[in-house]
């Protein structure tokens, strides 16, 4: 894409950074770029020793680091305790698509007259908004977003194209909404007969709080009864599912492709790796990472770090590891029985 | 989202659900409720075993619940030798979103002129029918749906926000169909030259019976040549992908993130659980359940419940476990000659 | 859906794909099918060994098969080295929706002033073209699509209906992009002070090839900083997600399902089964093959087979094996003592 004109002093920086600078107040950059990659007239930011190595050598006008590796810094230096989260504000500062936003409805978008626009909305083409709607100040709503009657949106939320809100879904402040989500869809509930299956309707809805993040294509089904809940600062990556009634505590983090079954509660702080699978009605206390593609089948009460799971071998060894696999209780009791006859002799 | 109002009286829902009522007939009740949450006026359920413990101090006015628990219940009683299945059948009793569909095409959609719709069909915004496309009675597709050409749609069918239909999709009645749910994309066909892939055009469709459930960004490719077909009253859950010519049986369900590979055939009254994966040109027969995230690599000739996997333990214990497993062809070998060393002397 | 009339001699036939005839010339078809379903008048094939026994008892007009199974061939036969190949491009002679683009703009499309449109570029109900956008000759945008600011789009390619691009997203030639695809959506990226997350502007974006196959609802995100990288003939499958600064090298394909995380490079010609997940920062080299549902936490320097997991067994035998497998370290310490206490005796 077109690089937006952005120019900085390293003064500048340096202040609103909150960081130490060595080197000369008043040169600019113009860039934010990896020590690999940068140019002159960019910054870059060392925060992983595995790119020290690459330091020396790069092109870049200014490097974001720690004390610690000042000393083999060339550059101009902006010297910080937490050189990754200084470079998380830094690239706000370079990011072209912070706008503040204007009110404006594009007139192909359709929004029911008793919707409720706050200050500053931004409504984009083709976007629709249904009867009883809140939108809060600032937020944008861009291409082909649908949005469900009775539905809330806080203040300064982003929703990206095409994402859709069922009805009654509550969404807090400065949510980022990426394309293709949808919230609010019917959990998956349906009673048996013995011969066939009896839809259970959704009453519940969808709470979310503030600060949240959604990935494209992630589905975040209501209640049945109640609702499912997500709390503040969760960021959820993309191709996520999460099932009616789930519950999600505040600053935890899913990454893309896990799936939660219904009703299972997840505590703050939590980290769940990529395709990581939670049973249904499960609790995992705070503090509970699990490593990418495990499963989940009972509650978790301690903090740490949980996994499941068998890495990628060569095909040809794994075959005749499988195969054991079935036979391993056999084994095992095979095992038993030659201590037991050894120890007999 | 706001509350609807309902009102029935017991002896309304009695007669209505065929329970015997214990309790005063005149009551109302305007809310239904979990036994936990459940606020006077309000009806709730007990279907459950785990959930007894609630029952005693529930504050709900009427609870539904088998013969068996009657005793414990302190307020007016539904009793039902099913209670989950009449708590589904109450659900929809309580749903604000059901109602009775009127003739409408809003005025921003673009339906073509060969298209054909039934008597109270609603078309909402930025809706697209195609040419050729048949639309039953009483259907409804919401906000931003697209419907490809010469596809059918049954009575009484629920296309929610945002659901796309290639051409030649057939749909019977009473489909639910969520947002995001694709459904005749091209089957992932290719045949490689040795450098590079060529397209195999995908001629087949989809079809699908009556009563199907289809969740939020779930996808169902059409065939390659022939259809995939999807029987009736099968259920789906969200961020499903049924690749092409895959035929599901009458009354099975899929739960959330389950893939299944092309031309496999699942039979009927099957469960799959959240995340499980089929190979390709499997055979799976009727009655078969698939524990969550198991793969399943081989046809299943015999009715039961199936499971691959190990569960998640303390990340240090399972390096130690995984490392292992791949060992363990050796470890079996070494068995076999401890056993013959032992038998030897 | 309705059945296109197309009629070919098995002269032409020949001819397009480079086929010896056997058989009459003049004969025309009109229909391809697989062997069994082939009814008098269709075109069939037989490119693999398991359908051979069909091939005496089809009902097909002609068929496209290998020199080697001509003896059995008791109708029309077009004979080629790789009748695989051969189905591929008769396929998309039987293809009912391959028609040459024709200038249009749906009058319900917004198509911003400073986008470029290429000749005969179709774009299509709803449709939503940002500012600085340019698309290529001949290129299709089917209903409810949306193309973020200054993206690019090559000659001749599809989207089908409402796929979604980001903006600064870049795409070659003849691009086919299926329902619900999103593509340039911010990658998963935040920095954590302790408390909570601080969003990290995702300010690269995403480059594809030509030639690429992009399945329904699968997400490509764009770059951190730097692109995410797509090569050409690169086909990707329904429900995949690529996260930020992945890399694919030129002819992989990637099955439904697949999770690929940040920063992992995929080499060329490599091959991911279903559902399989590749962890972050990992190099995979050319000629990869993984097998459906692994997981791959390490990088992999020799073409070849890859897997991991377990199959599918009866629940109850996994039971007891899922419960050895926490033993397994415990098991194979104590066969070491075993084999250790007989050589000492």
């Amino acid at each position: 894409m077109k690089k937006q004109q952005f120019s900085y002093t390293l003064e500048d920086l340096a202040q609103r950074l909150g960081a130490r600078l060595v080197g000369d107040p008043n040169v600019r950059v113009s860039g934010l770029s990896t020590l690999v990659d940068a140019a002159p007239g960019d910054i870059a930011f060392l925060a992983n020793r595995a790119y020290l190595k690459y330091l020396a050598d790069s092109q870049a006008t200014a490097v974001l680091l720690h004390e610690s590796h000042l000393d083999e810094c060339k550059s101009h230096a902006l010297v910080l305790d937490n050189p990754y989260l200084a470079y998380a504000e830094l690239s706000r500062l370079f990011d072209p698509t912070a706008q503040a936003p204007q009110a404006s409805v594009h007139p192909s978008a359709v929004v029911d007259e008793t919707a409720t626009l706050g200050a500053n909305v931004e409504i984009g083409p083709q976007v629709v908004v249904g009867p009883g709607v809140s939108i809060g100040d600032g937020s944008r709503l861009q291409a082909g977003c649908v949005i469900g009657a009775d539905s809330v949106l806080g203040e300064g939320c982003l929703l990206h194209p095409n994402v859709t809100l069922y009805h009654g879904v509550v969404i807090g402040a400065r949510a980022v909404l990426h394309s293709g989500c949808v919230i609010g869809a019917d959990g998956f509930g349906f009673a048996h007969d013995g011969k066939g299956w009896h839809k259970i309707a959704q009453l519940g809805g969808v709470m979310i709080g503030d600060d949240v993040e959604v990935g494209s294509c992630t589905s975040i089904d209501r209640g049945a009864l109640g609702d499912t809940i997500i709390g503040n600062d969760v960021k959820i990556d993309s191709q996520v599912q999460i099932a009616h009634n789930v519950q999600i505590g505040d600053h935890s983090a899913l990454a893309g492709c896990v799936g939660i079954a219904g009703s299972t509660k997840v505590g703050r702080y939590c980290l769940m790796g990529g395709g990581v699978g939670l049973a249904g009605h499960l609790e995992i206390c705070d503090g509970v990472q699990v490593t990418g593609m495990s499963l989940v089948t009972n509650s978790i009460t301690k903090p740490g770090v949980y996994s499941s799971g068998t890495g990628a071998m060569d095909n040809g060894l794994w075959r005749r590891n499988a195969v054991r696999f079935k036979q391993l209780d056999q084994l095992a009791r095979r095992l038993n029985q030659v201590e037991k006859d050894l120890k007999d002799r």
